[in-house]
């Protein structure tokens, strides 16, 4: 699983129905290591309801299939859950939400 | 998923039986960043009728196989959505269709 | 998808059940944009009946065991079909065959 | 599979049902060349119960579902063994725990 | 599907129980293009009885997941057969076994 912010959402004229009724956000990743942003985004498809700048984790690929909700879906990314901070063994990084 | 732009389409001799019918686009992705063009392309299958210039969203992998139309298929790259624009905190990019 | 160039074979003393009778090529990657053939290589399923020099479909990853021939196989790469050519709004690119 | 060593975990506000009482580690990959650690980084679902500075196998990607623990999972990365030492024909690498 | 050379095996203290009994081997990537060793390592799971030097070709991803001794595995890299050579339209490269 990967760590991304929120930074926004996407306005789509959807088609495939399979999408009607969720929200997809965009989700600029956050490095494990040093809890920095880096130049990498995801579409992402919202399963917990979160909103902008909150720290989330994201499934990709094609486990974001696996869930109830998504099960029948062509979605290669789902946000799981929010995140409060990372906790190693010398030191901390605590998200302010 | 990604974003990107319809520039093409292939013409294929199909052998494999599942892809008779299917129409092939050629996809250039659009960088969620700043909505720019990017060096990456695809070969995406269309589920939703779009055309040359549009933005859509693809999905790839795995996932491209678990909608209805595509259950069956070894396929790897579809496109489910027409995409409007992105929405970030302080600015927008608005597609032209 | 990608595209690719049929380059070669493959002889193996196949162990495992599953690949007995199957062509295994050699496919060296095209890229989308202009039709050259880059550093990328491949062995693929042949699920068609092609051969060398031939320019082909590759499905990747595990969209490749969705057919009806390869359902139960681990395999990661199939030859979906034959390529005639890539049209773009200003040009094409038609491969001899 | 991949080799790491757990360096942290993670803590979450957790929506998304399937995760709860699910353990999240954070893993540093070792470089199976020569054991040492490089700068890439996982969240990935304890399933064995390991603990700080232990070295682990980890599975990613889609078979991560595949166990009978996570099989209805939204879950990209599993934790599955513990690593003793990797052996080489002229060398052998190993772990302290 | 990669192509490797067995180069070693691993020691786990293994707790997931569908790992027991498996034998898990050290798999250096061979380039496709002209047979040479590159600096990319894997964890295998053996599924046709190989051991040191041999060439090999590798299944990466879900897909490893797919033959009747795998299905129910968290396995993402398995090795299927034993490679004798590449044969291209010019030239060949034999493995010595």
């Amino acid at each position: 699983m990967i760590l991304g912010k929120i930074i926004g959402n996407i306005v789509s004229v959807i088609k495939d129905e399979n999408y009607i009724g969720k929200k997809l956000l965009i989700v600029q990743e956050i490095n494990i290591k040093d809890g920095e942003l880096i130049d990498n985004f995801y579409i992402s498809m919202d399963l917990i309801g979160t909103g902008i700048d909150e720290k989330v984790m994201v499934v990709n690929g094609s486990p974001a299939r696996s869930t109830e909700e998504t099960k029948d879906l062509g979605v290669d990314s789902i946000i799981v859950a929010k995140i409060e901070g990372l906790f190693f063994e010398d030191r901390e990084i605590i998200f302010d939400s």
